[in-house]
């Protein structure tokens, strides 16, 4: 596991995971994008752990096993979530916090509401709770044979500005790519969260012993109809860069009771 | 299942879930406090789904079996996460919206931080987006004989006041109560999330072959000195009531990127 010594060195930690497991082409981007801006140490999921937010393993003990990922870079796999590997590479692997943690690159869109049920970028939630600056990065290509380019363009552009800027350590961001060449980008574009929602609709079939089992599909709908959504920004070719917090006081909502309910 | 026709009822339509799983006291007690306010169905989980945070099942089917809960409640035992057991219940038991969701009472709290872990407050959260507004309890008592005397009372007040009231279709509250004598509780407080998380310490173990393996455990810290937070309140209390939201964006941090980065 890394030495203590590396935390002494002026190289910058970038901690990387995922969602998509250790073994995803998504991740291997994401390195190759920053693998001379710092210590690279990644710690991700040893298997797929899409959809699973900010779960944690609190029933079941977590391991840690060395990957072969590229060289010159230390990588671990882990039994558990997207969040237990932040909490894991913390404590166990770095033994210090990374000066960044870099989550993705997801296969596949993380935008509007996606944000909550994404493991991506649960786990960058969770590296700001415990004061490391971090980004999520998500390619809106499902596919394991995505064209990572311009993916991995932003990836760099934006982890050599988080780095450079004094910004404050639970600093979040969440980024999606369009899954179109990169030529046809036209930039960045800073966003708010779009509301915007899956409509669930379960698939009911009955297995062998005629017993009910649903699948669990959806449509996604956006309701929002505003122009500076991460939503939005995707549709007209930009990457959207949402800034994300853990506080999740709803302020507006505290006001109005305190004077409709008289509470304090 | 529900009949269609329910939903033509004037009674509201409550919908009862939690984390700790359909056989806990928990849920027991807050249908309890509630069952004559309308027509209550539960959809909970077979089993504990504790720190499941906003995971979906989505690799795996979802199993619905009927439970003997209660005399005249309608009761579901779901194979998958609290957020599951939502969707579930409102696509293919209730075939609508319920008119207002409840979750717990969780066993153990989920102020501060732990909103972001709790499975309790993500099936609130899930329901919030869904458009049904949401009541999370949870009691400060992780016992299995747990007292929920007083929990019933500010269940029940809370659940007529949210049904009374006029409110946003997304409200959530993360309602906790301390684990003290009813006449000791001195009130309700609307809070703020305080900014409070857990020192992680993994205990390292080896199995009988020599591997390492690693079990979660943390200390919580309070780094929040705010008298206005959910931690305060508990400390003096008081029944801590934060309104939640689902819009993670950080506006704030979204204004100062546009000046710092020239990001629009």
């Amino acid at each position: 596991m890394a030495s203590r010594k590396t935390s002494k060195s002026k190289e910058p930690v970038i901690l990387i995971t995922n969602d998509d497991g250790v073994t995803a082409p998504g991740i291997r981007n994401l390195a190759e994008a920053v693998k001379d801006l710092g210590k690279i140490v990644v710690v991700a999921p040893d298997k797929p752990q899409s959809g699973m937010g900010h779960a944690i393993t609190i029933g079941q003990p977590l391991r840690l096993h060395s990957v072969n990922f590229m060289e010159g870079i230390e990588a671990w796999g882990c039994s558990g979530t997207p969040v237990d590997c932040v909490k894991l590479a913390v404590d166990k692997v770095l033994h210090r916090k990374p000066d960044i943690c870099l989550s993705g690159i997801n296969h596949g869109a993380n935008h509007s509401i996606n944000v909550i049920y994404s493991g991506t970028m649960s786990a960058a939630v969770e590296a700001a709770i415990e004061s490391i600056p971090s980004i999520g990065f998500s390619l809106l290509d499902y596919s394991v044979e995505a064209d990572f380019t311009a993916a991995r363009k932003y990836v760099r552009l934006l982890t050599e500005k988080m780095l450079k800027t004094s910004l404050d350590k639970h600093t979040i961001l969440n980024v999606n790519i369009p899954a179109v060449a990169d030529e046809l980008i036209k930039g960045m574009r800073l966003c708010r969260q779009a509301y915007a929602k899956y409509d669930e609709d379960f698939i009911e079939r009955h297995d062998p012993h005629n017993r009910k089992y649903y699948w669990l599909t959806g449509e996604f709908k956006n309701m929002d109809t505003g122009k500076d959504t991460d939503v939005w920004a995707l549709k007209n070719n930009y990457v959207s860069v949402v800034p994300v917090q853990f506080d999740l006081t709803n302020y507006v909502l505290k006001s109005k009771l305190e004077k409709k309910w008289k509470l304090t």
